[in-house]
């Protein structure tokens, strides 16, 4: 079958079928019921296959407290991604001020501080804090799943502000978490290949920011710490993300104090599995209508 | 059993138990697995119970379009409430700027500009503009899941800054959907007696902002627009409401032109409940260990 990559009329294949509905801001669309019983089943699928990993669970929110973006230094690398969460703080005087702005149409933001909390850029975010301490012995293992906020807007449907995230954390040696990356780059492959999807593993970089972030993607892609699984999703030739591994060295370690069992500075790796993403890439691989999917697909998400 | 109402001692229990991680900040802390499963569980059963009624599903992020807080007027009712995003829009210098900041722990706030998104504060918002134009004759019923923002941050752990509500929005002629909201209380009441809470309703009132609030509140309570389910967790005097029951009359319906099949201005109506609040009143009234909780609560929740 030849796929015909339109990334406006996919957007408005995906709207017909009733799997998203606009909301007037690019990238924060809801999701009809399919797609949802889709990012539902390969949540399944992902947990039958770590079941036996014996991973800790645990649901965060999806805002993070503002300190754990500012002493990750998340805004060295992606200060153009990250939403900060202001409120109102005055008293009724003001508040009516604002009201009445907001009302005809005046802009507000005037009125509004920041707050003590961010949107959660990514879903581990909040862990790692907690972590504070010594490791069981062979490590740590946990499972999220949250949303994840990212300031870029865009007619791009893969590309959206606010997405889910099924992600597992390890920590523990350099070896440990490595090893463990590797095995579910492995997992993902297959997993995604077995719904029928042309899924690819490569080597990738974050969209560090402006030209110093170059140099720190090239030093991410030349120490592999982070590799993508890619579907073809909006072009041939660039490949979606659906998928990343990383290899996040001693960076988490060192600044929340998280030692493995024998006291040294630990090791963490993550990944996560976009589940908006992968549900765009079943339907742009097998249509939008899923009665017409490949029985094996259906049967193995329950579709 | 008597129970013991402190606010402290309930949540140090939540947290020793491994139901609640602590982050930080007040009302953002994570679930453990206990926690989520009871969620997931309760959710299920209100879903059987909706099971005939034919809602429609949708799934929306947590944030909405700032142009719906607006025209909803939500800024008049709840200024305090209100969580808006803000993001970095700057070129790479001012980043840098902004980053060293945020890393000296100075204040990096004035970088920011306000982003056309705000925390969703009420699961049904999103919905209501999607349903412009003509209703299907018997009117429009739907289910939606998600999670709301309200700047609360409070030590009584059911006040939170982020928490999940399961939702159902009715759209039709007023009696239709009060009718139906009434049908829902009688619902609702059962389900959670069901599971040995200590459930009554009342009438009630939003928590409006400032002493023009006053007589908001006054106004919704004498036309019993508003019914909650209370249980007492915090307080045996002031129950905590876990569900709340509302009658929005054609103010949704005249702002977002929807109609009922007849072509008049449509009624809404919206019921939600609050996920986090009833894991925590089980735990309140059952104990913090499900293993020593009733055989037929535990069977009824799968637990």
């Amino acid at each position: 079958m030849s796929i015909d990559y339109d990334p406006q009329k996919f957007y408005d294949e995906l709207v017909a079928a009733g799997h998203i509905y606009p909301v007037g801001v690019q990238g924060a669309f809801g999701r009809g019921p399919v797609f949802e019983r889709i990012v539902d089943r390969f949540n399944d699928l992902v947990s039958e296959i770590a079941r036996n990993d014996g991973a800790e669970t645990r649901t965060y929110p999806p805002v993070v407290s503002r300190k754990v973006i500012e002493k990750n230094n998340y805004l060295e690398s992606f200060p153009h991604l990250c939403g900060t969460v202001f409120s109102f703080f005055g008293k009724e005087l003001e508040g009516r001020e604002m009201a009445r702005k907001a009302a005809q149409g005046e802009t507000w933001s005037e009125h509004l501080k920041v707050t003590d909390l961010c949107l959660t850029p990514a879903i581990c975010y909040p862990l790692y804090p907690t972590l504070k301490g010594k490791l069981p012995p062979g490590g740590g293992l946990y499972s999220l799943l949250g949303w994840a906020y990212r300031h870029e807007p865009s007619t791009e449907p893969t590309r959206m502000q606010s997405f889910r995230m099924r992600e597992f954390i390890r920590a523990g040696t350099a070896d440990q978490v490595v090893e463990w990356r590797d095995m579910w780059l492995q997992r993902g492959l297959e997993l995604l290949r077995s719904l029928g999807l042309n899924a690819n593993s490569d080597v990738a970089a974050d969209p560090f920011f402006g030209r110093g972030g170059k140099m720190m993607a090239q030093n991410q892609r030349e120490q592999r710490l982070k590799f993508e699984v890619l579907i073809p999703v909006i072009s041939a030739e660039n490949p979606t993300a659906c998928c990343s591994f990383n290899f996040h060295q001693d960076h988490f370690g060192s600044k929340w104090e998280i030692q493995t069992a024998d006291g040294e500075v630990a090791n963490t790796a993550c990944l996560g599995f976009g589940l908006e993403r992968i549900a765009m890439a079943l339907f742009k691989t097998h249509g939008c209508n899923v009665e017409q999917w490949p029985a094996d697909v259906r049967r193995r998400l329950s579709i």
